[in-house]
Formats: structure tokens, C-alpha cells, sequence
């Protein structure tokens, strides 16, 4: 029980560690300080940071909410547009610092690290399946146009975003935001 | 005279080291190796690897051809798209690692760094208002719907074109860069 817990409370410190300072500037001791554990015991759950950084970022996609893509309760488009006023709004409460972790991996781990890359694009993967589910439904619907495939629509409105988190990153604004809403459900999703 | 040459190579071999390895990994003895010089003598030249780092992307910006994107003796649709195919072949060539530098310090150093924040943050506006320009002029040739804004547009393309890199580098594949010529030329831009 204890073991578990412990282990736990360290995928969970990394979560916030490696999305806070970046994966090379947090340190096994700022991870283990972090979850209030001795640095000694992360070997005993863990062969490496590396190790520990593909797990903290099964954790992290757990959190997208991505079920909520394939709730059919809700219209799709609707489902679609909340996903990303929820991870807006997520974004918005961190002051436009972080980004989003994976797109953080991709960029600091993914040329350097093959289980990290891996991790990275099964990630986006999984991810830019659900958008294309939710996509899919409202081509059905007949809300958006069949011109293009919805795979291909949900790959790039994923890219889109991941885009716009990098500048408002840099700016420092929700302006991005404000041009990916506009550009989405204005032109691409319709 | 030799120690101009003696900062051309720091700024030169910082760009490379920047941009293989990242910020933090990419030492300030790594930079002055590269460049074959002694490491004393960097602080002789940059008061930080910070201030280097802010010298470094704007050379790294004179090399993405922007002005290529105001040159009227081309068709606005074909500049933009020649634009794009560029830094393509580019990224291609370099085995889809290390991204766009903009972005890469966007993600690693933004939030640590105000100087290298408000750096990547010029040089997205200089990038956009260059996109911006082609975006305007295939409007006023009516090539492109004036539904939306050209810096709107701008703006959208060059995240979604951010966000296309942080696939390919994960997937180690030009899949992201074909979606996004089909969105971008196929639905975006006409």
C-alpha cells in the first residue's frame, strides 16, 4: 500500500515538475522533493527520469478529457469545441505558461529519446483518433464537410492547436486561442 | 577584425547547438567547442548564454526566407506555398529533428526567460506580418476569400505550420507536412 502510494505521488510530482520547468531542468531531486520522498527510493519504482517521463505522460493524457470526444449525448461539433474551451480555459488559469506536455516532450525529448518519442506520438495518436470520431460524427450529421477525410481534419486542427499553445505562450495572450476558435469553427469545421 | 570573426562563430555554432540540442542541454562549453574557441572568451562577447540565445534566434530568423514572401514578381499563392515547401525540405533533410527554432525556444526557455520570451514572440510577429503581406495580396487578387482577416489568417497558418513540426518530429514522418498542405492551400487559403 504504501509502495503504490508512494509511487503515485511521484508520477504525480513529475506531472507538475516536468510540465512546470521542462524535462531537463527537473531533476530526480526536485521530482523526489516534490512528492515528499527520499531520493533513494525513485530507483526502487523507477530505472530512470526517462522511464518516469513516459508514464508521467500516460498520466498527463489521461487528463485531456478525450472521453468527452465520444460522448454521444452531445453534438459532436459541440463536443469538439468544448474539448477546446476546456483545454483554453486550462491554459488561461496557468497564466499561458506550460503549454500543453506533450507537445512539450515532442519538442525538449523526442529527437533525444526514442521511448519518450514513441510515447510522444502514441500520444497524439490516440488524441487525434478521438477528434476524428467526434469529426466523423459531424460529417454524418452533415455539419462539416466530407470534402476532406476527417482523420486528415483531426490531425491538423491537433496540430493547429498544439501551434497556438506555442504562441500563446510567447505573447503571453489569448490571441492565438481567439484565431484558433475563429479559424476551426469558422472555416476548417464547417 | 578577428574578433568579429571570433562572435560570428559563437552566434553560428550557438544557432547549431541551440537547435540540435536544445537550450539547456546545449552548454556554454559545447557552443565555445563548436566554434573552436576558448571558452574564456565567450563572456568577452555575450554577458549570457540568455543574451547569446536572443542573438541566436535572430539569426536563426534571417534564415527562414521571409522575404521571399513579399516578392511580387511571384503570385502571392505560389510564394506562400514555395514558403512552406522550403522550410519542408529543410526539416525533411535534417531527418524531421529539431523543429523550428521559434517554436523549440518558445517551449523551453519562454517561460524561464522574459529576453528569450519577448525574442520568440518579435520574431512570430515579424514571421506573421510577412505571411500577412502574401495573405493580403492573394485577397486582393481574389485567390483567397476575404471572409476572414489576412492576419487572422497569418497567424493561424504559421501555428498550425509550428504545430505541424511538433508531429512530424514525434512521428518521424512528413505525414503532419502533407495534412497541412491539403488544409492549408486545400480549405484555409481560397
Amino acid at each position: 500500500m504504501a509502495r503504490a502510494s508512494l509511487r503515485e505521488n511521484l508520477v504525480a510530482a513529475a506531472v507538475e515538475q516536468f510540465h512546470t520547468h521542462g524535462y531537463a531542468a527537473a531533476g530526480v531531486k526536485d521530482i523526489t522533493d516534490a512528492a515528499g520522498a527520499p531520493k533513494g527510493s525513485f530507483y526502487n519504482h523507477f530505472a530512470s527520469k526517462e522511464a518516469l517521463a513516459v508514464v508521467a505522460l500516460e498520466r498527463y493524457g489521461a487528463s485531456l478529457r478525450l472521453e468527452g470526444l465520444r460522448d454521444s449525448s452531445v453534438a459532436p461539433l459541440t463536443r469538439l469545441r468544448r474539448h477546446f474551451e476546456f483545454l483554453r480555459d486550462e491554459n488561461i488559469a496557468t497564466e499561458f505558461n506550460r503549454g500543453c506536455l506533450v507537445g512539450d516532450f515532442a519538442v525538449e525529448v523526442a529527437d533525444h529519446s526514442e521511448a519518450v518519442r514513441e510515447s510522444v506520438r502514441m500520444s497524439l495518436e490516440v488524441w487525434a483518433d478521438a477528434l476524428d470520431f467526434a469529426i466523423a460524427e459531424a460529417q454524418q450529421a452533415g455539419d462539416v464537410s466530407k470534402t476532406l477525410e476527417a482523420s486528415t481534419l483531426a490531425r491538423f486542427v491537433l496540430s493547429a492547436w498544439e501551434g497556438a499553445l506555442i504562441s500563446a505562450r510567447a505573447d503571453r495572450s489569448a490571441r492565438a486561442f481567439e484565431g484558433f476558435f475563429t479559424v476551426v469553427f469558422g472555416l476548417i469545421l464547417r
